[in-house]
């Protein structure tokens, strides 16, 4: 298992994290396979959308701000329930395919560190499995 | 790594793929194992969800039109920016478990590719792991 | 593969089954790989958020009922519609990383099988991959 660093710089960003789990499966040395990509985090999540318009992301993290606003009545009272919530609708992990070394994404796909509770430093966890 | 080709036929629709995901799982000779199944989309995703009455995943596609609606204010502005938001909560990809050569599915379980942004011609990516 | 047999009291629950995966994991004698974990459920999903404290997976149940309310208008006439629609925003499985024997988890992170339309005997699957 690799680790991967990251440093957020908002409370909700979305960052680009594709070329640092590419560069893990690189190293691992495994052409053909599965890679996990892992949150151990309970406010932050991952997900897979648009890498070429920033705007999709930003509309992802707004759309999660109207459904889960911060300010609704919650029981946990350290003012990030709604992280929390965010998180499990994103998930915790991701399951991709390995083909010839490389991460199989789509055209238009990146793989995203969802933060929702930053800013704060952060880690991935990544795990590649060759067949 | 297999390709299904789909065509959808609406702006919303959700596919059962349960049959074809199996036909690459028994291609592929892996009795034992998980299977990963990919959607290289980014305004179509995955879902695992009831087959014997379509109207659950009628209920599930209108309540995701609901909670992001198509008429929102969006920064991403070529009129699928609801499509992106649902297909990061339904998720781009399902690892399900194979035994003896069958996905193991519970009783009403069904595999469902989630168009959002249709009438398309689409992919999905499978690949099986064995043990 | 092994089974996980589960009873909820609610109908809206969020049971923690870490300890029980954890046993499947170390029974498997998998030092390194993967796990995934399976509910073959179509009105339960499965989350990772915080095990501290209580009141987030509350929150995120209470949530998830304030976007996918009981007495909408729903085509599915089970009286269970909703449970079917957030069991698909969770999703229906977990792939998380094994070193050492160990689930890898965060230190806030428990594993959460999410009851929506209980009480009932539910199952929860789970299958360790070894590298």
């Amino acid at each position: 298992m690799e680790v991967i660093h990251l440093q957020t710089r908002k409370r909700v960003e979305f960052l680009d994290i594709t070329d640092r789990v590419q560069e893990v499966v690189s190293r691992s040395g495994v052409r053909s396979g599965i890679v996990v990509v892992y949150s151990p985090h309970t406010t932050a999540g991952l997900t897979v959308n648009e890498h070429a318009d920033p705007a999709v992301r930003e509309d992802i993290a707004d759309t999660l701000g109207d459904l889960v606003p911060r300010n609704r009545t919650y029981r946990h009272l350290e003012g990030n329930a709604d992280s929390h919530v965010k998180t499990s609708l994103m998930g915790p992990s991701l399951t991709l395919i390995v083909e010839d070394g490389k991460i199989q994404l789509g055209t238009w796909q990146g793989i995203f560190f969802c933060e929702f509770d930053g800013p704060r430093s952060r880690k991935v966890w990544v795990r590649v499995v060759g067949e």
